[in-house]
């Protein structure tokens, strides 16, 4: 038996959060939902090791367990209404240590207006895992997929990438981070920022859009497949935090972790070169950094710039295999 | 590096199967649904060792967790329309052997006219475990709450009660089962049939419902707990298998693990008396047992009556814990 009680688990610690009559007290086994418009679904999971830390505090790990959701809706044009939550929970560990992870589902819940419609939770002899299927209102009628760019269209990208990457990368080599920049960058992996507020900006201007979770050269290959076209990106033009350029200076071998090391949870878009001054119009007002990265022309998969050194071409999964073999 | 790549994994494997046009052949992070009905959401996830055994054929595991969750729609009167799947593999393992799972997940979701909407693939360093997220159509306006039992409702239970559990208990013994009877058991546990066939009759005729899935008497405590009632229950009512019953007959002392042993995957129900013929006429329609196994009343709990032996007032939570220790 495990050390804890599902029915309490429920009944204290998620309960009290599914206010929405939808989620019927989370005592139903189901929730019943009437949505005026359509919903985007998506859903995520994050696994102890894999995508979070044994040691990384609980509420954090709601947190980023619910915004790497929220992240692929923002990359529809769609800010979250709903989620379910999946708990799969060590069964040798204490229950009363999701109360902080509670907390974390609590304040995020709020933060994004989200209402928490059910979920399940389960032992498991494994490690700890949370699996959130998150639902969206889309902000427009229009809900940017991967396969909608179009030939002289922009690339762009939200915020900075290769924060998260590059913190992980550091911390093999030492256990704790050793300076600011390196607590920077483990925040930006532990606490990704969904940019929803970009949602509305996404669904009325972007034609393709997807979220930035694998690393930025491999997505944009995924992208540039589905839509049949070749994105060129300049990489002197991909933005870094301060912390990530002062690391890069002094390992710059750690560029390619950077480029295509993943979590960033950022958002990768094409629009109309027209739309530019709107988008511009856009970060200004949400307080949301975006960077025009490259164009959309005829062909297939990645074509990368540097800076006086040859350029790369990527397909799809090409650029993970070299980056994985250490290329 | 996994053995395997997710890529790889959802083009070759999953992709085929979404050809829901909502589901935007899962390339895209997201589903985009507009339903013109209500729509019933329910997540239920299994793990290996807690809800499946290590050796269980993969095509069954994948049956097992689009029933588990088809059983709860089945239970507020709905039927399957969409499902979103999210795998957890372990890293060790060859993606190759999900072709298996596979299988059996396009054989359920031909057979359950279930479309598959997405999902994630992760790898972790435990266990294998699916998490799923299923919608359905409610077959009425109807859709039963665990809390609206009456008084002088009948109690209801479809299908037959402790055959998972009795054939996990047996297996303990006897690790590979000695009998047919105890292949019919390990059937059950391993393929539940959830109820979909009934689930017109539960939207029309269904006071209070929910699946047993944690035992029939704890999950019988749960309704009665939400509805503010006490169920009062005959032992000698509950339906059993043969194959249960020839055990039983040899081993009177696990009555307990029948009773609240739980995988029923059964919907117990409430409804009026005068519903009675109306149930037995779709009982013979499609073929699916239903039994009334008691009576609402006013008071609180269950009260468990035996043939020849004290009754046993069962509280929420408290026949699984006095079972847990071998009460």
């Amino acid at each position: 038996m495990p050390a804890w009680d599902e029915i309490d688990l429920i009944e204290n610690l998620f309960a009290p959060l599914a206010t929405a009559p939808e989620a019927r007290g989370l005592r139903d086994d189901a929730a019943v939902v009437s949505p005026s418009h359509p919903l985007v679904i998506t859903a995520d999971a994050i696994v102890e090791r894999v995508h979070f830390l044994p040691d990384d505090p609980l509420d954090g790990v709601a947190m980023k367990a619910l915004r790497v959701n929220f992240s692929d809706l923002a990359a529809k044009g769609a800010v979250p209404i709903g989620a379910l939550i999946t708990l799969m929970w060590p069964a040798s560990r204490d229950g009363a240590r999701l109360a902080a992870f509670a907390e974390g589902l609590k304040q995020d819940l709020a933060a994004y207006r989200c209402a928490l419609w059910g979920g399940d939770t389960t032992s498991t002899p494994g490690p700890f895992a949370v699996s959130v299927t998150a639902f969206g209102k889309p902000c427009g009628p229009n809900t940017p997929s991967r396969a909608d760019a179009r030939i002289g269209d922009d690339v762009w990208v939200t915020g900075t990438i290769g924060d998260a990457a590059l913190g992980l990368r550091l911390l093999r080599d030492s256990a704790t981070p050793a300076s600011p920049d390196h607590e920077f960058l483990m925040t930006r992996y532990r606490r990704p920022e969904p940019r929803v507020s970009f949602a509305p900006t996404i669904a009325a201007l972007a034609h393709a859009a997807m979220d930035v979770s694998d690393g930025l050269i491999g997505d944009a290959a995924k992208l540039s497949a589905a839509s049949g076209v070749m994105l060129t990106l300049q990489q002197e033009r991909v933005p870094v935090s301060e912390a990530a350029r002062s690391v890069l200076a002094q390992r710059p071998d750690l560029m390619d972790c950077v480029l295509d090391g993943g979590d960033d949870y950022e958002i990768i878009f094409t629009a109309d070169p027209l739309s530019a001054s709107a988008i511009e119009a856009a970060v200004r007002a949400h307080s949301v950094q975006a960077t025009r990265i490259g164009a959309v022309s005829a062909g297939e998969g990645v074509r990368l710039e540097f800076p006086g050194a040859p350029a790369r071409h990527v397909r799809r999964g090409g650029y993970r295999h070299a980056f994985a073999s250490g290329g």
